[in-house]
């Protein structure tokens, strides 16, 4: 095999692929970033066996040929070179050349067959949405997945699809977070579980433009993403979803409306008070116009006042204050509205559309 | 106590004396940062009994009063209250409160006199140069400082004043790195060995200004550094330094004059060859108008070519990259010139002024 590409291009596709390699492994081919250039394009692969990408770069094939390559040391190699066109070259023995004006590295590379490529399939109509949507999306969700949960399908959101709308969920034993977004066309209904890490790495990769697209495609155990010349595959996690659907209610008792940014500095604050072994609530005391803060614990104490538009009866509720950040920091809107019942039950933020809901659960207190 | 300064100001003072807070400690006072407000002048003051720092911030002393308050958990407060003024305001019994508009912390604080303080001494005159000359001659020395060396002498730097020079040098087993700067007044000679800690927490927080001046005094056993409304006093290393001067020659079989800034990408790339456990030497094959760098390992191999002007003998050696990238990266000139002997003698890297003087020892290579 023998291809040239300009430095810049090859560190495009790199950056792309990387998020697919794993990082340790018991099958060490998969470490590589396997080179295609049996054709005339010339493809970058990764594949940790959940997750795999490809993604095609511009070059030229001078020898057709593939070769898999230790993904660290082929990365770390093209980023110290100079800013000029790159030769990789690979002999009958995978022994491969990667030249660049005078410089000169020599690194064995795998037989590129033994390399287990990204599974795809086809499908006659996928959901499109911009790169800007999904991406928001991810960000605004993937906060309140569980990160290693013995109930696998708290690891992942559930992506759920019906004619014209696209809804996002995520949960953990303490929150739930709801977005939806409209769609340009319509689709039969479908729905999947889609691990978090999936969505992580691949919100990293997405461009984020309003622009350009992304193709949403399900299989019975596989998501595949398409995007600019990238496909991004993984597998789904098994399972049903919760029902979610029967938690949520538009009852409430009391509701306020409160600048967000300012809620967001208060609670930031108190959490200096908290230390990960003793979990102390921050209490909200709603007056008439105005909201007090206060946490208390062995560090020391802290209260705020914000002033707030409420309707309903004056409440007292106390809440682990990284759940409410983690919502709040997921809103862009100015002004959000938070709605309560009780003391005991869940405090709902969510706008008129019902485009974003945040429930989180609050806490006993003491006093 | 009861103080008021703008936040800003506060975060001023405490990212300064912040670089004296011991990160653990048996003495947990020395943990805290002093507020000094028992004159009309507010000091803040750390002191990790090695090195000490003391600075003046403006602000209206309301009470006067000392306090001792934990450096990390004060400092975090301060950062995280809005951009106003801030009024800090203790009892009798060290109960602190922090107010800043509607928001109010409470912490507990600790008897200001039971802090141990930056020790000064008077000296009728200390020499004086830029900011950012002595920021300079600290990057340009540090990284041959010995990290932690069971002889205490080779963690230190030694300055050593003559007249109207100043030297500053660096050692480890394998480099030596000299740096002379000229100052603009005349001093009895004098010498000390500067602990390697202290010279980096220092140039943290150097303005690097060449208007701005330091001024450093000696005492037996310390070292005071002065500027803006800052002291910094440091221990020194007990002992006598090593006779530099026995170790250098300018007598050489060879000079190279490259481009410095080539020779570093190519030095730099072939430590990718290079693990931890594995020093392999980069080769450096010199001839009439070429250099070759090559490096071989179990990893795979590197080799470049760099265009040089030489003088006297063909001479082929082998360098630790890591300790050639280090001097070179510290010199600012484009063209530097390398002077060799043999094979098994020290390479200096100097210039014509003997401003610097970095010599590094070659190692074995089989091939």
């Amino acid at each position: 095999m023998k291809i040239s590409c300009l430095k810049s291009e090859l560190i495009r596709g790199i950056n792309i692929v990387m998020k697919a390699v794993p990082v340790r492994t018991t099958l060490s081919i998969q470490e590589c970033i396997l080179i295609d250039a049996s054709t005339p394009r010339i493809t970058l692969t990764a594949n940790d066996m959940e997750l795999g990408i490809e993604t095609v770069i511009d070059g030229t094939v001078e020898k057709r040929g593939i070769i898999a390559l230790d993904a660290k040391l082929f990365s770390d190699i093209i980023r110290k070179l100079p800013d000029e066109m790159v030769v990789i070259e690979s002999d009958d023995l995978m022994n491969t050349t990667i030249r660049c004006e005078k410089a000169k590295f020599q690194i064995p590379g795998l037989e590129g067959d033994d390399f287990s490529r990204v599974p795809t399939f086809e499908q006659e109509k996928g959901v499109v949405l911009s790169q800007l949507s999904l991406r928001d999306l991810i960000r605004q969700t993937l906060f309140s997945v569980s990160a290693a949960d013995p109930n696998k399908i708290m690891t992942g959101e559930y992506f759920e699809i019906n004619d014209d709308m696209l809804r996002v969920i995520s949960l953990d034993g303490h929150r739930v977070s709801i977005r939806r977004v409209q769609l340009k066309d319509h689709y039969s209904p479908v729905s999947a579980i889609v691990p978090g890490k999936t969505l992580s790495e691949i919100s990293k990769i997405l461009t984020g433009s309003l622009e350009d697209e992304v193709n949403i495609c399900f299989s019975d155990n596989l998501i595949m993403f398409s995007f600019d010349e990238t496909i991004v595959v993984s597998r789904l996690i098994d399972g049903r979803y919760f029902n979610v659907d029967q938690m949520l209610t538009t009852d409430y008792e009391t509701r306020i409306t409160v600048n967000r940014r300012e809620l967001v500095d208060c609670i930031d604050r108190s959490t200096l008070m908290v230390r990960e072994d003793d979990r102390k609530p921050i209490i909200m005391n709603i007056g008439d116009e105005e909201m007090e803060l206060k946490i208390t614990s062995y560090i020391g104490s802290m209260d705020d006042l914000i002033s707030i538009d409420k309707e309903g009866r004056d409440i007292k509720i106390g809440f682990n204050p990284k759940y409410l950040l983690d919502a709040l920091r997921a809103i862009d809107d100015e002004e959000v509205s938070m709605y309560f019942m009780n003391s005991k039950s869940p405090c709902f933020i969510r706008d008129e559309k019902d485009s974003y809901i945040y429930l989180v659960l609050p806490v006993n207190f003491v006093e």
